[in-house]
């Protein structure tokens, strides 16, 4: 149970960044036009997205080669927890992006905000529901005055 | 690059849920309390976190066997693309929760509005930054009136 597993990537990310440096560090920083290529074998799951306005994508920091536990994070100066960041060299490598939703067209979702580097795997798409998020008061650590 | 790849879980989430239909169906139905064990050799990237009031599991739904690409979601009796719901019957299983978080020991965050079954592999930990999402008009497709 607790032994590694195998995660297989449902799809592709094409976006206009080809390099790390030009990649955006958040959605919310970026306006970038993507397509989020779904393989022709998990299309069908796509059905009903169209209803949402934004989707969460799940993919791997393909880049990324190991992890550190402490980081600088782009926002500050000082080594940080890397589970306190969403920096990429990560345990596991997971990065998601919440993106808006243009349009479906069959296997291709075309989505705003891109925030990744072009070919990145991608291991999940699920519905952006903010009513699944807390209504309570957030507070944000040391990225409190940085964003 | 798109061959599958390996990851390896960095800790237990411990629940009061031992059966998955217990389990609530999202955070914000929850105020059960439980305890995310990250393993020691991970424990400095715990580091900052607690300045946060929340944060996001990645974890691996491992009582779910395969997939479907169309689900009935538990808020609706028609049969939906599994992408536009958060089914744990997904490829690569993987399951994201906002909690909150009450404290950290060394090792051990308890959080608060666990939703995940108990010894949930968890595969990830991210800070919670409602700034990252989207601040425009959000649609929810099949859930709309559902929630």
């Amino acid at each position: 149970m607790f032994s590694s597993v195998r995660v297989n990537p449902i799809g592709i990310i094409h976006s206009p960044f080809r390099r790390r440096e030009d990649t955006p560090i958040q959605p919310r920083r970026s306006t970038a036009i993507g397509e989020v290529e779904v393989f022709k074998k998990y299309q069908e799951g796509l059905e009903d997205i169209e209803g949402f306005s934004h989707v969460i994508l799940i993919y791997r920091f393909h880049m990324s080669k190991g992890y550190r536990l402490k980081v600088k994070p782009f926002l500050d100066d000082q080594l940080r927890g890397v589970f306190a960041t969403r920096a990429p060299r990560r345990p596991n490598q997971t990065g998601i992006s919440v993106v808006r939703l243009l349009k479906r067209e069959e296997n291709i979702l075309t989505v705003k905000g891109i925030d990744v580097i072009d070919g990145t795997p991608l291991l999940d798409i699920k519905p952006y529901v903010p009513d699944f998020d807390p209504d309570e008061k957030i507070t944000i650590g040391w990225l409190e005055g940085k964003i």
